[in-house]
């Protein structure tokens, strides 16, 4: 009899749902739903449209994460045309550092009336950046009482993560604070809603909130340096008892039954993140083999059987991705969004014009266009920091630079280049990661840009020397986050036993394999020499001009918003 | 009675008359022709289309120089309404280096049909860049020699100059090189054609040959040394006889008053160059200020009582600019070239789109958007080094830099940053001249960027901390010419005894004053600081990676064009 599991993908803009077939990851049917808010960053969403957010905030609605479980899910059970008895299990993944503060009873603080209009009640999304002061403190303080948890994190704790978020929570509105009953991960609170039980995963306390499973979360000590109030963040607001990924968080309740058109009692697996749900769901479940989610980021995990500190990694943790291994991830904050951001503010109107007469997408034409360019025909080299540098600087206050422009430079050839900076900055993390004992033999890549820009999966093998290949899914978390649905209902349900099991039965590649190409290789090793002086030129304090302009730009801009961080009007 | 002259600037593109009032400066009429050919680098013209050029070359046809003549003059004559008995002078300026090989009786080579099909019989335009291997031959061999006059002119000679072209005719075309009886600037080869005498200018002499008052032209041995059949090119192909700006160089003949309208025997001023013919006419004769000339690319000049050794100059030639005074001029290359280059290769078509609803130049709306920033608010930095750099790397192998963009860079901030960093290279220059002895106290712009660009001459105030004025005529170089029409013609004749007397009388200042405003000072100071650095560390070889990416271009381009220098066809 066949058995089906859905995969609930929370993404940034909208949520995904995914109807496989358990004993072979066949997709019997999508569907997506948009956020009805998308990302707030400007202003809180009606009636409390006078609420103006600084830059650097972005915050989304909880109650949209609901409404993908009311409309998406029931819409795959109804395409595909199973009977909810032969769906097992459902399995969930969000984008991670995304919390948001909660009541005793699960209750999002931003559904509540006297919440509403707060900002800090609702959910911060990952790219929200206007933690930056309290990432410096918990940064401070580590190095200051010689925190061994730090080398974990490459040495830095970015603004996006868990305390440092929660930090700006207590500093900014302490009334949101002391509300809050809970302060949780976006993806164990929907687990939260579906199963009626709080359960934590160890997957995001590990990579995003200082916890190991050898060490546990910091001491009250170093909370209580941060701030006195801080002391029992963990003891009041949060659990110790967190749960790996691949087990059962509860069973469907029949709220969430009525909501998804699900059986009440269908298996509901740990809550998990979009990047490390992906990486069984495209094949991977042993060390070598990095996988690659490109998309408007890039996140690069890796396995490997030993821990070792390698500088500028997001996070290593021990069960993170694949139980019994150390799983690594790295992590680059401009690469879609690179190339996005050049068609919008740097492309003449006519390559937009003739990719409407040929009836292609802009980025097709480019990549059609780049791709008659030999390496260094450009003349061009660039460092892709247009979002600051996650791995391995982990600095997001460094800029974007492209270098060598003459007068008869084509957008073809700043397109290419870009396309190139971003390769450069994935060869230093896989070399990083190897000068450090963690081999990558060869990459898997998958996310909106590995299935849309044969190009840049070329460039990305000439570049780094090494074969690409493509998860067969165009949803690849979705199909992930699925195939932790089939664990956690167990072999005994007609699932499977581990995620290797599922993986070897539900995952697969695309037949297409990205060879290096010899004829590149030569001028691709000396423009990545050049990108690597500069990188560490400009990225290592020899010379700080970024930070001088960054800061320049801030000064400007303060003085043009002399505002508190967040307006709330009176 | 009222007394006219007429100028004929020689440009880039067309050539341009205007009929002025020898009293007051008072411009009558203007007219211009656009030459036939425009610049040739691409093939030539027909019937000869199947001769194509390399990328760097560029040529003019000097029979379109002979149509400027024969039309535009003709035109002002006819505007104006004046009697041609009245008008008493007539001076040209050209573009220089600008030089053609010609006859014994001043027949440009190109013309004869024997020689119609080689392109190095043409006319080599101030941007024929292909004689790069020459211009390092003839610096290897002058730093070997120990050659005094590397000195004047920053310790390099470029591509551009004089007998760098004529070594690459020599070097790819001897046969053309020993049809031709004379090798001179066409300048000098117009003057010929009014005159039917044949006479050198001393300006271009000094700041494109090599030439010097006191020391006149290197010596024969210098020239063995590049090559035993370049030995006597002066003595050969050149004349040691030269005329100092200002000074009549004969009176129009009988045929080229048939060309032009005017009366045989008008009085000729010896050739002139257009930047330098420009100074007087923005009413600079004496020390202390400096006269910019901006269009496509930038001329500084500047005049002093002594001679100075300043690094990275064009070059400093006694009376090369007014007789008595040393002149001194730089350059920066890519100016007006670099705001189009943005404009065509890189910016969205929305905007576009809202300078044609508005009815507006889209320059004009770009600097109503970059003049809504203030200095640093971008947090941009550019390297204007599009088309190299003139003064003071002297370096035509540099490439453009851009620094600090981040996925809300908006292109008004990517345009104000390139209008910044053609401010910071003026200050650089500006400085350099000052911290040799020297003194820029304050600045006259003229020239189409002038012209049009009010935000762009409020940075240069507000970086160089100098006050700027703008000349009043539109047609500046024109003016100039004229006024040395009227030197020519000489005070009895109803014109003007000196090139003093001239300026005193025909040249005007706009009203504006472009005074340093204070609240940009202080950021502008900090971003020079910076440029300068990221000068002097890309252009002063700590990092070649400039030069790097130049030669994998050169390599990867080569590679498509195995050709010889110049195809022509068998």
């Amino acid at each position: 009899m066949t058995r089906y599991a859905i995969g609930v993908d929370f993404g940034t803009e909208s949520g995904r749902a995914v109807l496989v077939d358990v004993a072979d990851g066949r997709q019997l049917a999508t569907s997506v739903t948009p956020y009805r808010s998308g990302v707030i960053d400007e202003r809180l969403p009606a009636p409390n449209q006078d609420v103006i957010l600084l830059p650097d905030w972005a915050l989304q609605d909880a109650d949209d994460y609901l409404d993908v479980l009311r409309t998406a899910v029931p819409a795959v059970i109804r395409e595909a045309a199973v009977d909810p008895a032969d769906i097992i299990g459902i399995g969930v993944d969000v984008t991670a550092c995304t919390m948001l503060p909660a009541t005793a009873d699960g209750t999002a603080l931003s559904m509540l009336p006297a919440f509403r209009a707060n900002p800090h009640a609702w959910v911060k999304l990952w790219k929200h950046h206007a933690a930056q002061p309290e990432a410096d403190r918990i940064n401070e303080v580590a190095r200051a009482t010689g925190q061994d948890w730090l080398d974990r994190y490459g040495g830095k704790i970015s603004s996006e993560w868990f305390f440092a978020k929660s930090l700006q929570i207590l500093d900014e509105a302490p009334e949101v604070y002391a509300a809050a009953d809970r302060l949780l991960e976006a993806t164990d609170w929907i687990v939260w809603q579906l199963t009626g039980v709080e359960t934590r995963n160890a997957c995001t306390a590990g990579y995003k909130a200082m916890w190991s499973k050898r060490d546990g979360f910091p001491d009250r000590a170093y909370f209580a340096a941060l701030d006195p109030a801080f002391a029992d963040v963990v003891d009041t607001k949060m659990r110790r008892d967190l749960h790996q990924v691949g087990e059962r968080a509860g069973g469907l309740t029949a709220e969430a039954a009525a909501w998804t058109g699900l059986l009440p009692g269908t298996a509901v697996a740990v809550a998990n993140v979009d990047a490390h749900v992906a990486v069984p769901a495209a094949t991977v479940t042993e060390p070598g083999t990095m996988v690659m989610i490109m998309g408007t980021s890039t996140c690069h995990m890796v396995l490997a059987p030993d821990e070792r500190t390698v500088p500028g990694m997001c996070g290593r943790v021990e069960d993170g991705i694949i139980p019994g291994l150390i799983g690594y991830e790295a992590g680059q904050s401009c690469v879609g969004d690179h190339f996005g951001w050049f068609v919008d503010q740097g492309l003449p109107a006519a390559y937009h014009d003739e990719a409407r007469a040929r009836g292609i997408d802009i980025h097709e034409l480019l990549q059609e266009k780049a791709g008659r360019q030999v390496a260094g025909e450009s003349g061009l080299l660039a460092l892709d920091w247009w979002n600051g540098n996650r791995s391995i600087l982990v600095d997001a206050a460094v800029g974007g630079l492209l270098i060598g422009a003459t007068l008869s430079t084509t957008p073809e050839e700043v397109y290419r280049a870009l396309i190139e900076a971003t390769a450069y900055g994935t060869r230093v993390i896989i070399e990083t990661l190897e000068a450090n004992g963690v081999p990558v033999r060869d990459i898997v890549a998958c996310g909106g840009l590995a299935e849309k820009s044969p190009l840049v999966l070329q460039i990305y093998a000439d570049v780094t020397g090494r074969p690409f290949r493509v998860s067969a899914s165009d949803q690849t978390p979705a199909l992930g986050s699925a195939m932790f649905g089939a664990v956690a209902a167990g072999a005994a349900a007609g699932g499977h036993a581990t995620i290797e099991d599922a993986a070897r039965a539900m995952a697969r590649l695309k037949d297409v394999v990205y060879e290096p190409s010899p004829e590149n290789r030569e001028a691709y090793d000396v423009l990545y020499r050049e990108y690597v002086r500069l990188h560490d030129y400009f990225g290592r304090g020899e010379n700080d001009v970024m930070k001088v302009l960054r800061g320049l730009r801030a000064q400007a801009r303060t003085a043009m918003f002399p505002a508190a961080p967040v307006s709330v009007p009176a």
